[in-house]
Order: structure tokens, then sequence, then C-alpha cells
């Protein structure tokens, strides 16, 4: 089973705006050990959009659309299908009545438009959508089957999983599991030379790496036609051998950002945090209450970007300031215990540097990050010269601080 | 001329890594009248990559690659073009003494499988990449022509620009000229309704709208086959009434974000800024940090997440705090007051809300925030009830704050 994306909708062309809805049904289809040979994005015009979809059943075993099933005039996707397969239209009132039914719970009159969404590509099961008006349309013809869907995300990802459980899944010749691990500290090129050294040859596993600024993703996937037990048997085995190999490195087993990881340990061990940024100017803290409920545990912190405001906000002496200056392991130092004194957190991390483009000098080049942690265990400093441009240093500098985080819930801080 | 992009690499179809490539070459298309009727992404096989783009070149005059230039053996672009096109492969020599003295500048001797990228297709144009080994290759071919460029973005984008120029622009028979304007404060069905009212018939004319949190962007582009003169009227006359309709909401008629807008304002006045924020946790302070330069006018700020910060940092009362709750009016005043107060900042602005998942009360629901603007001349409070996510309550209530600020520096706060 192979399978091809096809996203339909002329805004996904002329604007400023990536199609996601392919990665979701990918990662999905993989799941189910269907892969993914093909995506694409066709403008709203239907002699083309037919074109395409009969181009594509001729490489695919399903193809799958996403969007232009809404009520107006350039929504073309069904008609369109149905002239790829020649098919007709047929019209439904039961959809319309079911369509009509959902404005009047919402106390409004179905426009007249609506009744476009009544006509299916004949032989086409309807998919019910109970987020929105377009139902989605699965048409189970041999060689190739194919699923219509609509473009809002979060009307197509209820249908889509709906429909993978109950008509696509089962046509896989492949049982599939699968597990992520996250780790830090290493760089991309060595970690995927240690990871393919740890991992030796492991028959039905699918390895794939993928490197952020100061995070590295590892996914594993265990692929096996015979049972699921073979599947899970190659993943458990690459699991231990990444555990064991990154023992140092791990940051989480689940799909979580570093920062909810790490939240997540403050809160089993009732641990509070509290931070200081300079140089990354307040994106450790966004990152950090992004995660729901990180109020628990993420006290806060002070923005002190001006040198002001890290003497009079965090304590910093300007004795220091002037002495060693503001992106120095000095100032590093007394803006973690500045924090951490005004705040009673537990944990306190502070980060000070040189972002860029501006700002650099001889001896502090851009990229130049001192990052310290202060704990009623002690401290410790860390002196980094990050690569990349503004928004590259100022992320990879939270990554670098959360992991100092991680390295002292380890126990190596 | 219609343009396909076609992007090749596993990785795009395999993980969880978008192109962004083809928004890069589909827009500056755009700029020179050329539209881009798909895109597609197509993993490293040789053959079913040979098949699309001979497919591709039956639709399109013009047919992009990007990726797949390398010298690995799964970069496979060259080979299945020159099958596509049916042409042969030919070795260059030049082009490998090129990449050896690139490897020999950096002190590294050439690994022998960097030859294989002496191979072109016959009758192509070589085209330089100063930036990597991978040269591009163009062929004038018709009635399709065909670009080959390397993934990256930072070698493809230099060199898609000097081909545009000089090969790819001229072909076109429409000129092209366009511009951007933000605006902020109104609903996007609003926006859309008044901009289309405002605009009327204009001929000559393309408008695209594309609404983020709290955001809105107007895009006009004029195109004629005549000439240049009569597409920058077209823009002009559009542009006119678009300034005229959204007065009081216009952010910037550049290309940037609202924070960096914002920014240029209160330098050119030399004007400072501080932040007091709790729900958006740093994510205000992250927006106008991303923008370099920045701190000639942002002093920086809190993230008082904890109510202890609150008090100890901002000099919120605990009577306020236990009176109004740390979400309210009582409470947002306060904190601009005090965080203008201790920094001396010209501008103050403070942002507590509910950004959910949790937190919410039956008085105070998810979605509520409260902001506050505190100057010399004066203060400004304002409720507002958000809808979406943690994310996008989080981002729109960053827009809203600094839209407040774009109200005062316009003089009508």
């Amino acid at each position: 089973m192979r399978a091809i994306v096809i996203a339909v909708g002329s805004e996904l062309l002329n604007q400023e705006r990536l199609d996601t809805n392919s990665l979701y049904i990918s990662r999905r289809l993989r799941e189910k050990g269907i892969l993914t040979d093909m995506k694409m994005v066709v403008g709203d015009n239907r002699e083309y959009l037919s074109w395409v979809v009969r181009q594509a059943c001729k490489r695919a075993q399903i193809v799958i659309t996403t969007g232009g099933l809404g009520p107006t005039a350039d929504d073309l996707t069904r008609e369109a299908v149905a002239e790829a397969l020649r098919k007709e239209m047929i019209f439904r009132e039961e959809i319309v009545a079911i369509i009509r039914e959902r404005f009047r719970l919402m106390g409004m009159a179905m426009p007249e438009t609506n009744t476009r969404q009544g006509f299916v590509i004949e032989g086409a099961e309807v998919l019910p959508n109970p987020v929105g008006t377009a139902p989605g349309l699965f048409l189970d013809t041999e060689p190739c089957r194919v699923l219509l869907l609509p473009g809002p995300p979060a009307e197509l990802q209820p249908m889509f999983d709906a429909v993978l459980e109950a008509r696509i899944g089962p046509l896989s010749r492949f049982h599939v599991c699968s597990a992520v691990m996250r780790i830090a500290g290493l760089s991309e090129s060595e970690a995927d030379a240690r990871l393919t050294a740890a991992l030796g040859r492991i028959a039905n596993l699918d390895v794939t790496i993928l490197a952020s600024p100061g995070l590295i993703e590892i996914r594993l996937m265990g692929r096996s036609r015979k049972d699921m037990a073979e599947a899970e048997e190659a993943v458990t085995i690459a699991a231990d051998r990444v555990r064991n190999e990154f023992a140092r490195h791990l940051v989480t087993e689940k799909e979580e950002s570093f920062a909810a990881a790490m939240l997540g340990r403050l809160r089993e061990r009732d641990l509070t945090l509290a931070v200081a940024e300079s140089c990354t100017g307040g994106k450790l803290a966004d990152c950090l209450t992004d995660v729901p409920g990180s109020s628990r545990s993420f006290l806060g912190g002070v923005v002190a970007y001006d040198d002001a405001l890290k003497r009079d906000f965090l304590g910093v002496s300007q004795e220091t300031l002037t002495r060693f200056g503001a992106v120095s392991a000095e100032t590093a130092a007394e803006m973690a215990r500045g924090i951490r004194k005004r705040t009673g957190a537990d944990i306190a991390v502070s980060i000070t540097g040189i972002a860029g483009p501006g700002g650099a000098t001889p001896q502090k080049p851009v990229g130049l990050v001192y990052f310290h942690l202060h704990t009623a265990d002690g401290d410790v400093g860390q002196r980094r010269l990050m690569t990349g441009d503004r928004g590259v240093i100022k992320i990879r500098s939270v990554h670098y601080a959360l992991d100092m985080i991680r390295e002292y819930l380890d126990g190596r801080a």
C-alpha cells in the first residue's frame, strides 16, 4: 500500500501558507505501515485537479485529498474527483437535512448555497463530519481507493482517524509500532554516528533522526508482515540500545517539548523554577509557559535586557557589570543568584550573551552565551559559543539552559 | 507562464519536516507575474521522480526541482530529469575541478564521491553555487524549461534569484509590482468586508488577505501585460484606498513583524518600553527581542507568573490580589504602574489573563485577558475575551498589547 496526498486550495499556492494536513496524514499512515510516495498542492481548478487525481490513481493504492469540500463555487474537489474516476454526481437529500439541522441548532437558517454539499460521487461512502458542514467521501475502488476530506485540521483529523481505523488500516500488510526518544547535549553528526554504531543491525526496524537547534529526535519504527510481536520486539531492542547509549542525554520518551519534559520532572519532585534572561529575551519563559499547568512549578522570571534591570531587579552589582561586562560568567552568576534569592525558587537559571547581529566585540563575538544554574546544592556556570542567526541562537540557548536543568535533576550538576 | 515546483527528498515525506523552499520560489515567481499551479514533494526514487517530471512538463512552462543534487547515491534528481527529458548525462571535468578547489581552500581533500556532481544533463546551463558544492542546472527547452536547484535554502535562494533575473523573469508576459500592508484591531471577516467595499473594482489588481491571530496582512499586486506604469498605478490606487479605510488600524507597510514596526516607531521618538507579563509568560518580550537592535528601545520586563512575583517585583498589593484576583483590571493596572516605576520606561504594558486549559472559574473563563498601558500621559485599561487554544490566546494577547502601544503612539490612547 502506497499513498499520495493532495492538498486542494489556491491559498496554499498563492499565499505564505503551508499545507500541514499532509504531515498529520502521512504520520498516521506510517503508523499503520503505509508509506506516502508523494504530496501535492493544487489550486482550485477543476480540470487541473481532475488531471492530477487521475495521474495519482495510476501510481498509488490510496489517494487522499484535503480541502475544497465547502459550499462555495470554488470548492471543486467532489466534481474533479468524479470526473477523474468517470463517475456521476448524485444528490442526497438526507445530507442536506443534516446540514440544515446543524444550522437550526445554531439558531440560523441554512444558506441556499450549502445544498451543493448534498452532491456526492456515486458509490461513495459518506463520512460524517461532527465538527463542520462538509461531509467526507470514501471510494472503495480498485486498484486505487480515494478519500476526500475537508481542509480545516479540526474537522479533518477526527474524520481521518475514524476512516483509518475502519477502512484503510486493515488494508495494510504490515504490523507497525513506534517509539520516540529525544536527546540533548550532542551535535547531530555525533548523535548520528553513535546511534548507527549502537543500534547495529536490527531486523524489521526503521530509524529516523531529526535535529533542531539543541534537541535531537530519534524515531524508531518496527514493521512486520508477520505479527505485531515481531514489530514490537524490534522497537524494544532498539529502544534499549538507545537508552543505553544516550543515558546521559535522554530528555524524554514522549511526544512533548523539552520544556514540558523538565516541568514534568520538577513537578514530580515538587521543585520550583525561576529564570533570569538577557539575550534570550523571554523565550525560555515563553517555552515553559507554553506548557499547560506550568504555573505549578514555574514561578516566573525577569527579562533583564537593559543593564539597569540586571542591577535593580536581580541585584547584579554595578562593579561586576563595569569590570566584566553584561556578557560574562560573573554577571550570569549574579543574575541566577539574584532571581533565586528574590523568588525563593529551588532552581534558578540565567542566560546572558550576544544574539547578534550587532553587539559583538573582538573579545565577545556573536553567539557567545553564558549560563548559570544556582540551587541550594551549589552553582554551575557554562560558557558556549553558538552558531546560527539571532533566532537560532535564542532557541539553542533556551535548549541549553533546559539541558543544564536536566543535568542537575539527573544529579550530575 | 505557469510553474510547477517539485521538492525532492524522502525526509520531506517521512519526517515531520516541511518543504519551505516552495514558498520562497512561488513568492518570487509571483513577483514576476508567474503563477505556480502545483507544488509537489517526491521521495528519493529515480523512476518515480522521472515520471513526475515528465507529467509536470506536460502541464507547465517552467518546472523547478529542489534538492537531490548532492554527491551521494540517493541524490537522483539529475539522472531522473535526464530520463524524463530523454537526454544523456555528460561528465564535465571543470565542475569537479571547482569542487576540488573548494575543498582545498577548506584544507580538505575532495571525497571521491563528489565526482558524481560533475555529471550534468546534456544541453544544460551550469549554475554556479557560491555557497555549496552542488551546481544548479537550467535547461532552456521548449515548451517547458526545467531548473534544478539544491535543497539547502542558503544555497537555493541566491541561485534562484540570479536565474530568475537573468533567464526566467524575462519570459514573463507580465509587469508586476506589489505592496504589503498589515493591520490590527479588526476581525478577519470585518477586515475582509471593509476591504472589498473600499477597493471596489480596480483593473490589473490582485488582492489577497491573510489573517493570523490579532494581525491581518493585505497583499496588493498589480499585473499588466502593457507596462510597469499600469501595474504600479493599480497598486498606488489600491494602497491609497486601504490606507484611507484602515487609517486607524495600520501597523506597517513593510515586510516586518508587529513588534519590529512598534520598535521602529519607539526608536524614532526616542521612547523606551518595559513589559509585565503574566498569562503570555514572556512571549511579548520574546517577540520584541526577536528584532535585531531591540535593546535600543526595549528595557526588559518581568514574567510574573506566580502571584508572589507580581507583589515582590511589580509592587502589586496583596490587597488587590486578594480582593480582585490576579486576573483583574486592578492587578493589570498595578503591574503596569509597577514595571514603569521600577524601570523608568516611558511606556509600560501589562498582560494578565487565563490562557487555559486550566485555571478558569465561572466568573473568569479561559481567554479572559486584562491589559494595561501606563505612561506619563495617563492610563488605558482593556478587557478582552479571546478565543483559541493556549498558544493562540498567548499570541493574540501579544498582538493586542502591541496594538495598545500603536494606539498610544497614534495619539488615540
